[in-house]
């Protein structure tokens, strides 16, 4: 497999790849959502993308250039990049195995058993998900997907900015700020590659949940730096424990800096994912729309990019977020 | 005003005159559906154009055509035409005044209000809402935007129609099967008079709710039959009296037959929609869907059509969709 440096070539060559394996997802606006925040906003809506999550680009780009000799593959992740594996795998006629933790969202363990893949539960507090990947990999004989620290993943992931690049250009928009979720810094780092090349002056943010801000804790000591992982959140698709030593290299080159939100905050997001874009959002795919609308930075009179993750949503979390107080 | 004929010229010409107003909106698949429904279903998500539903098209060809002298509006609607007339008069400068059931939707009250419209609200059980429209308009010298039975509203709902053909036509997809909601009919009518333009063998459904199947019986009988209206629906968007004259004599022609289904389908089908489709629908705008799901019809083996109409529901029927139990 060709590990191809992550550039805006690089993602754009991905985009012609994948182009006919992956939803051009649409850029929602909200008129209601503008005037109130004085804004204009633009919500990229990858919950709306094959297996309601933007992880299934970084799978597939990263699956379509096996050899066809590789007959299985194996992944761990909470739950989105879990699917996105398991459906990549599936479409291209290959084995999935995937170790999920055992308190992963059930819409996220049906999706995943729905694409036929193997899944392997463990304990996210006493056991170590990448020691029992690599150890079936080795068994199986089966080639290891990364969730978040591979070129091709990133850069599968980067598709999504390409989109947005053409989507804004088609309306004339510069973006003045771009708001991304940040778990281990995949996505951000592909957008962010992308964004750059064509925009130079535009404000990355990376999104995190609270107590799980390392990259924004990494970015503003410009090194490494783990969370304690002693804190929960609702947001479990973005609970890595540290930023990749890849997406961090490139994050800390594209990114202004980190922002974090509270469990509430984003499940305010989620509200007015629902009511105002008419769209099912999780929680962690809703952190980047949190962060706007709860004022964490200055959006007033801005040309604002968000992007919405994912949608992969059990209906008990997403009742709580009916019941909050959203604009 | 020029009052052309519908036909898939004149829905071309109304497609080119909003395509700066209107969003394209996407047409979505679920591979679990279409696993579980032994199908191959499109679903057209026009709870993602402005207002959150497809009266904006009709709304806005028409108003966009009204010359420049005419500075008010009226109109009469349950709330998705009342948005969409007062959205459509905002952005072209004008004065709206909508006519609307006490008992509209609180998000259906609160987004016409929005967009800065007059609301004058009448009790569905005791008052006509025409009689009412008409006396404002009179008094105030206002030009009335009829909820579907007008030419150029029918025209406008068709861009949807043409929408969904070029979707299809780039994936080669040639629908079996059209599914779509239906309260007077225009959305229906303009969308199979595309459809029906370019597919000769493709069938075309309405769908509506138990007892507010007014078009149904009018197709069995090829007279407009009414509605008793003694029933009560959450399908609110859906619950007109009878056919129009024009849409009638469209639907007529171009329409199969007709389906009807249950409120509890419906809600069945807004879960299936935030499930597997990720999308927000209201119990009227998954009327279609709901049709596909509870197998009103045979979709076995065949490309079918969905539209989803609109997305503007209340907390409180979304939270009993997510009980419902659903594919």
């Amino acid at each position: 497999m060709i590990k191809d440096n992550v550039s805006y070539e690089s993602i754009s060559r991905a985009a012609r790849r994948l182009r006919n394996h992956i939803v051009k997802t649409p850029l929602l606006k909200s008129q209601y959502v503008n005037q109130k925040l004085k804004t204009n906003l633009f919500l990229k809506a990858e919950n709306l993308q094959t297996i309601g999550a933007f992880k299934f680009r970084g799978a597939m780009n990263t699956i379509l250039q096996l050899p066809a000799s590789v007959s299985k593959v194996v992944a761990w992740s909470s739950g989105n990049h879990a699917q996105a594996v398991a459906a990549a795998a599936k479409i291209t006629g290959r084995e999935a195995t995937i170790v999920m933790p055992k308190d992963s969202p059930q819409t996220k363990l049906d999706g995943t058993a729905f694409w036929g893949a193997t899944i392997v539960k463990y304990d996210r507090n006493t056991e170590n998900r990448e020691e029992i990947g690599k150890a079936i990999a080795q068994k199986n004989d089966a080639t290891i997907i990364p969730p978040f620290d591979d070129v091709n993943v990133i850069i599968g992931q980067g598709t999504a900015g390409i989109e947005c690049i053409e989507q804004l250009e088609e309306i004339n928009v510069i973006p003045d700020i771009v708001l991304c979720c940040c778990g281990g810094g995949g996505l951000i780092a592909g957008i962010s590659t992308a964004i750059r090349a064509k925009f130079e002056k535009t404000k990355i943010f990376s999104v995190e949940p609270e107590n799980f801000d390392d990259t924004k804790k990494s970015l503003e000591n410009n090194e490494l730096i783990s969370n304690s992982m002693n804190h929960k959140s609702i947001c479990d698709a973005l609970l890595a424990e540290k930023p990749g030593n890849i997406t961090f290299g490139i994050n800390k080159l594209n990114l202004t800096s980190g922002l974090s939100v509270t469990d509430n905050e984003a499940l305010k997001a989620m509200n007015a994912a629902y009511k105002h874009f008419k769209i099912v959002l999780e929680p962690g795919g809703a952190v980047a729309l949190a962060a706007a609308i709860s004022g964490k930075i200055d959006i007033k009179n801005k040309n604002v990019l968000v992007i919405a993750s994912g949608g992969n949503v059990d209906k008990n979390v997403f009742e709580s977020c009916l019941k909050t107080e959203t604009i």
